[in-house]
């Protein structure tokens, strides 16, 4: 291990091999291939440093190294990189790069046990990947510990769900499957709600439940119609807007109020 | 008023002074200097000419102003021009240039009067357009009619606030104003909602009022202390997060829970 109190500056400079391979991790092909994924700048390698996630390299400027010594104590020398600004610029995803870049090990994709569990989501086709980072955060917020997400939702390891997620990717529990035939193989009595646009019951009104699955679906065309079927408990966010006025609610913000009213009917006795 | 049953193709061409001019726009300066914003896309002019915001001119490509004739019949001929791909690339702030643009007056800033109102969003530093577009989808949504917002935060004419808003910027009576010098100035009676990391009360248990303010702070730093002085109401969205997990909720998320529990409690009996 190397001697943190030596106050040297690093001196393991990274390769140009090593800056090509981390620059490919761009593409999902290669991430996939190597089974990692990229978390960028201070707040967020920060947040992976405390996780339980594998770490496999850390490449920094010099002075964030520096100033981090205590939280890389841990981790083997020859995981951890110094690295220049332009070496940065290459390799980063960002359009103003921070100081520091990670990758770690993706995690496998064991598929959730719902039986044991209180809240699930289920996205089907959330294609925005900022909408997956803000669904992420929202359910580190409200406790709810696994996401099930259909394949063609937005891949969780991709650079721009990682930022902003904001680093509650690292404390969720994310399996991609084919959803509309893992929900025919689930417990018939399971409780499963969905927002739907006619027929559904008045959120604020239906007395809802601790436990089930709480489909969420495309940011334009909502949930498909193969998991719609599935929905035993159709609701619906109401409007209060004005004649002829927009209404329209983003995936995100819908599921912000949808988890804000389970939690307040079912988690504050 | 041209003739919209002659299925000649449109003559008005647009100039190259004009293009410049359109051009300008991208910037907040030129806007303000001739009281204008831009519409992009054909749902978001849609939604503008359904509105009663003054349309200054359209410029869509032909196929478009033909397609959309019986909506344009009531706008005089000179409003309307006939552009090209190459035209929309030039004047457009998307990366991918929809099929027509539009300019329209903005509306003067009159000082809402809050006595007639009943919930008025407050925006303290909202930095990010498409949380201040997304908070506009949101008033539209819940009933909230009136947005005073101070002069630090985005400006709602900026194309992204436009574009993020789906059309609810035409729904909406927004003011920019001294926030901190206007909330010394109303009733002293006004209930004033605003979300603080301590000592607020739990939301879903506070009893929330059908009437007043209610203080959306900036996505980094909260409500900026001059204004937190006039909270008389201060409220919390409580966390379900584990130990150690990361806990944030961006501007729009909050604002989103926020208005859906004060239109829970006050709305629907």
């Amino acid at each position: 291990m190397r001697d943190f109190n030596n106050s040297q500056p690093f001196l393991v400079m990274i390769s140009k091999n090593f800056l090509k391979q981390l620059s490919s991790y761009k593409q999902k092909k290669f991430r996939d291939q190597d089974q990692v994924f990229v978390v960028e700048g201070n707040k967020c390698v920060k947040e992976l440093l405390f996780s339980n996630f594998q770490i496999i390299s850390i490449i920094g400027k010099d002075s964030w190294i520096d100033e981090n010594k205590s939280l890389l104590k841990n981790l083997p020398e020859e995981k951890i990189f110094s690295c220049t600004d332009k070496d940065l610029e290459r390799i980063s995803n960002l359009s103003t790069p921070d100081k520091v870049f990670a990758v770690a090990k993706q995690q496998g994709d064991s598929l959730i046990d719902i039986q044991e569990n209180d809240l699930t989501l289920v996205l089907d086709n959330i294609s925005n990947p900022g909408n997956l980072g803000t669904i992420l955060r929202l359910a580190v917020w409200f406790g709810v510990k696994n996401i099930v997400c259909n394949q063609q939702t937005v891949d969780c390891y991709n650079p721009k769900v990682v930022q902003a997620s904001m680093g509650a990717l690292f404390h969720c529990n994310i399996c991609y499957t084919d959803v509309a035939q893992w929900l025919k193989s689930i417990n018939k009595s399971t409780n499963i709600y969905g927002t739907v646009l006619q027929g559904g019951k008045n959120i604020y009104k239906e007395k809802l439940s601790k436990q089930g699955l709480i489909i969420i679906g495309n940011e334009s065309n909502g949930i498909s119609e193969e998991v719609k079927q599935r929905i035993n408990h159709p609701i619906t966010i109401p409007s209060f807007a004005g004649k002829g006025e927009v209404e329209s609610l983003n995936a995100s913000i819908a599921t912000a109020i949808i988890l804000s009213e389970f939690k307040r009917q079912t988690a504050l006795d």
